[in-house]
């Protein structure tokens, strides 16, 4: 069975020496936030993680979630148990601010629980998961009396959240969706249609599931104008605030999938439901998107999780395993075969996959101080340069983090041969699980389109220009440096790959759509390395310091900057490469008939 | 649920217009081979897969195959029928020599049918494919009375074989292999111990099984020089070569693993089974090459099978989803939405896959062809040559193929958003089924050495200059036809790519034998990306011959053609960044201590 181990001491070097923790502590909300805190903050969360949740995963993804004829959904054997601890321990409402039940700490510190949570046991987390994201947008649009029923309840975990989008005709394209809403008189809505693959949709962990439903009511205009959003919740609550009758809103089926068996993927049926408007009428999207960015960080962190999870996996297992000798001599005598981990090609799997996890997680942790300055700075300025931040690498990271996470959990997977596909193992089902987070919270070629065809214009480049300055900054901070020449030379190198490319698009993409669609996928995942890139810049140095402070931590830190040379030397070469294909536009693909393929 | 039609335009494409028949007619077996009955075969065999196979790959998956208490394997429903009709249509030895019950017709065929085959329903064609790769080292090793008894079994598929190589402690390390084999004095030994990951090891589809155990002589030197292979009987047989008595072989238990549910992974027990030489004492690692090897092109079949039959799904998939509007306008004005296939990003997913696929079933078929040349040639300097690149091919397209069959049955997933990751739409199901193909038979990482550590070298690199050469002569062929540019120039960029990696190798890991193994992998595909570049070449002028010679194939060939542009532009341009991580050496790898993973 796969073990895991949060890397909390990896998340406290971020925090003390990469980032810094008077970033979080120059906003008012968090000024009193101290080391020691957080320190044991993940320490709890840690131990949560891995003794409560992580040896839940293998079980819930046999057993998987049972729907039974009269539409109760029973989660794996434990999972309550699980879930309970986790939100008695506080961890659902982490964020969420102390007047509506939550704890008042930072985003950046609930992303790192979310990681290891997702570690863990990624099916479990989700349903805290997606309660975090309802929470946020019943947070920002939701009424002052809405506020007040819902908002503690799900902080505390009591309650759970779901988003309700899909529908059979209508994935991506959200005008297509026909959920009606008809007003019934008091205020409400009868809400009527069909919803799938709604995660957490139906299950036993909680008293009460509140879902935000996507529908449009009687009369509204076509297309994506004409839709807002609900709060359906499965249980209607009296005046008291008590729970009393069923609403009509029932799960029809669960899907059968390839991975996450232990979170239930369900079809669920609104009946005539009673809905409560959340937000303005027909400006349903609208307030959808705070749920959908929260969610398209989590599920780039999930990207970053599994990762994580399978790397440690596949690091014991090519410690353990002994097979063949060393290409350049015996290196362990005593035993008739030395641990594959002396052969170049596995370290190769090895450290493609480390070289991604340290620096997306320091990107993850850079995204969240920004959402927090969002969130609580006092200073206009610096609030819109982090939005704009959050609103430009959110696609980036979840497109890239899942994509990579996934490639990651099969190479993880490779380093154990054959026993990696047999299930006892635990390594296939990362890969199962994984596969979810490059398609869910919009697939990630909709994540590149957002990116090329929304973010990147939007305010006159404002943030891609802003993004282009700070890593010029970073970079220009450490010219002189010649221990830092390792690492500033090849990501300017690929800086200027990303700033070719973005030119690319501004003279292209205008006169033909299509050559931006055509670049999209690839100009992401050239941010996407750039990105890194910066982020192991940021790690190098503040490695070199900390060796040059605590010599005792020599061995650990050269062993950082070999991962951070190793990124430069054999991830972000791709870069070249991606400015390639981005160049070569969009009229080869266009040209073939439909008929021909 | 999925369905597959076999690309029997796209075969008798390359045997006409790309190959040539002449090169199979030339042999002296296969003189009498006309165009007429190739296409007859082909239409029989396609049939056969569409019709028969392929319906029941989804119900395999799903139903598996169950192991009685007694020991017995059940294959899933109608999976004996299919495969009946497979072995009494003669498909199973198709390429066998008549005088053993064969068809004694080319492997190149029989290659096209295995990749029909695998498309179709890859668990249940891997019961005839393992049965292949025994029957060929029998007809290589076996005496004439060995031959007599199994062959004809074998060929006609009464029979089946598997083959035994791996134990707990003993995978790609063969030398660690413990199992006995005791002279029992009649000239058979009994052989002793636990085999694991035997791909239909037991099962009901036919009357016997001939297992290819490899098991060491009491007294035998240690390591790999001490091994020697036995065919092992399920049921022996009786002078008259009737089934007799059951052998004391056993399936311990099969293995849950990921996908390829419809055939059966055991564990088998051998405890004192009755087992006979085959080849040499101590030559046994010699004779089971010859299956292996026989097995890795079977496998990189299946890469591109499983990325043939993804990408049909996929396609369709693309032209009935409705969802969203073309950036350059509405194209489907009576409609709600257009159909994704006018979105760039789809259509950048599902050239990746076609471009693969077109070239990969060329350079199949051009190695299939050379495996001919290898066994009917009068020739001897043609079969060595074409032994050379046989050897030098195999794993390339063994690791290439099946990394990127997996990449593109995960692109073609991707194509279908939410319901990708749905069981009913089937795409998951190649994607579990084709990961094992990059394990088994040597996981890609061994091909890679393979390839770098012993096929390079070999003969002082007599094969890889030959290939050099050869692809040379096919670019200097179209160097002055200003129609080839787009396809002559990048690839010839490409293949300048692979000789400074060569020659890279060559001077730096003499030296540094780590060097080569971090090397390898990135080497083995950039050596697959320019094999591929070199036949999309070869497809495209044949493509360009063809629509001058019948003008109403001009859109086909005009379509071919870009697929052949999309290539060039879009995959090719990974042989630069594959060239920068080669020579980036390895040693940032090696530095970490082991501590420090």
């Amino acid at each position: 069975m796969p073990h895991y181990k949060p890397p909390v001491d990896e998340a406290i070097f971020l925090l003390n020496d990469v980032f810094g923790l008077k970033a979080l502590q120059a906003l008012p909300s968090f000024v009193e936030l101290t080391a020691d805190l957080v320190e044991q903050i993940l320490i709890q969360a840690a131990k949560l993680c891995e003794e409560t949740l992580a040896p839940l995963n293998a079980s819930g993804d046999r057993i998987g979630c049972v729907r039974h004829a009269d539409g109760r959904v029973v989660t794996p054997p434990n999972f309550k148990t699980a879930y309970t601890a986790f939100a008695e321990g506080g961890w659902v409402g982490l964020p969420a601010p102390e007047e509506y039940g939550g704890q008042g700490l930072p985003y950046t510190l609930s992303m790192l629980v979310d990681e290891f949570a997702s570690s863990a046991n990624m099916a479990l987390a989700m349903y805290p998961g997606l309660t975090q994201g309802a929470l946020a947008a019943l947070l920002r649009h939701g009424t002052h009396q809405q506020k007040f029923l819902y908002a503690p309840k799900l902080a505390q975990g009591r309650w759970t959240g779901t988003m309700n989008l899909t529908e059979p005709q209508c994935g991506t394209d959200l005008g297509l969706l026909t959920t009606k809403a008809s007003p019934r008189g008091d205020g409400s809505y009868s809400i009527t249609g069909q919803k799938i693959f709604i995660s957490a949709g139906e299950h036993d962990l909680a008293e009460n599931i509140i879902h935000l439903v996507l529908a449009r009511i009687d009369g509204a205009p076509a297309g994506v104008k004409g839709i807002s959003l609900f709060i359906v919740p499965k249980i209607l609550t009296n005046e008291n605030g008590e729970l009393a009758a069923q609403n009509k809103v029932s799960c029809g089926a669960i899907e059968e999938k390839m991975g996450i068996h232990g979170n239930a993927t369900c079809v669920m049926n609104y009946d005539g439901a009673q809905g409560f408007l959340l937000g303005e009428a027909n400006r349903g999207l609208n307030a959808m998107f705070v749920m959908m960015n929260e969610a398209r960080l989590g599920v780039a962190v999930q990207g970053l999780a599994l990762s994580e999870v399978a790397y440690q996996n596949a690091v014991s297992y090519a410690k353990d395993r002994l097979q063949g000798r060393a290409l350049t001599g015996v290196k362990n005598p005593d035993k008739n075969a030395d641990p594959i981990l002396v052969h170049p090609d596995v370290r190769r799997m090895l450290l493609e996959i480390r070289s991604f996890n340290e620096a997306a997680r320091a990107l993850a942790f850079s995204t969240a101080i920004d959402s927090d300055i969002v969130h609580h700075s006092n200073d206009p300025q610096a609030r819109q340069a982090a939005e704009d931040r959050l609103g430009l690498l959110t696609p980036v990271m979840k497109g890239v983090f899942t994509d990579i996470g996934f490639e990651n959990c099969v190479k993880a997977q490779q380093v154990f041969g054959g026993h990696g596909y047999i299930r006892e193992w635990g390594m296939e089902q990362f890969v199962r699980d994984a596969r979810i987070s490059m398609i869910y919270e919009g697939a990630n070629g909709i994540q590149a389109i957002d990116l090329v065809g929304r973010k990147l214009p939007r305010d006159n480049g404002r943030a891609v220009m802003a993004f282009f300055k700070d890593a010029g900054d970073v970079l220009a901070l450490h010219r002189d440096n010649v221990l830092m020449n390792d690492y500033v030379l090849p990501t300017q190198t690929s800086l200027d790959h990303l700033q070719k490319a973005t030119v690319w698009l501004m003279n292209n993409a205008i006169g033909n759509p299509d050559n931006a669609g055509a670049a999209s996928y690839d100009y992401m995942h050239l941010f996407g390395r750039v990105a890194l890139g910066v982020m192991w810049v940021r790690i190098a140095h503040a490695a070199l310091i900390k060796k040059s402070r605590q010599p005792e931590l020599t061995q650990v830190m050269d062993s950082k900057l070999q991962v951070g040379r190793f990124y430069m030397e054999r991830m972000l070469p791709e870069t070249a490469c991606r400015l390639v294909k981005i160049s070569s536009g969009a009229s080869t693909m266009m040209s073939i008939p439909v008929e021909m393929f």
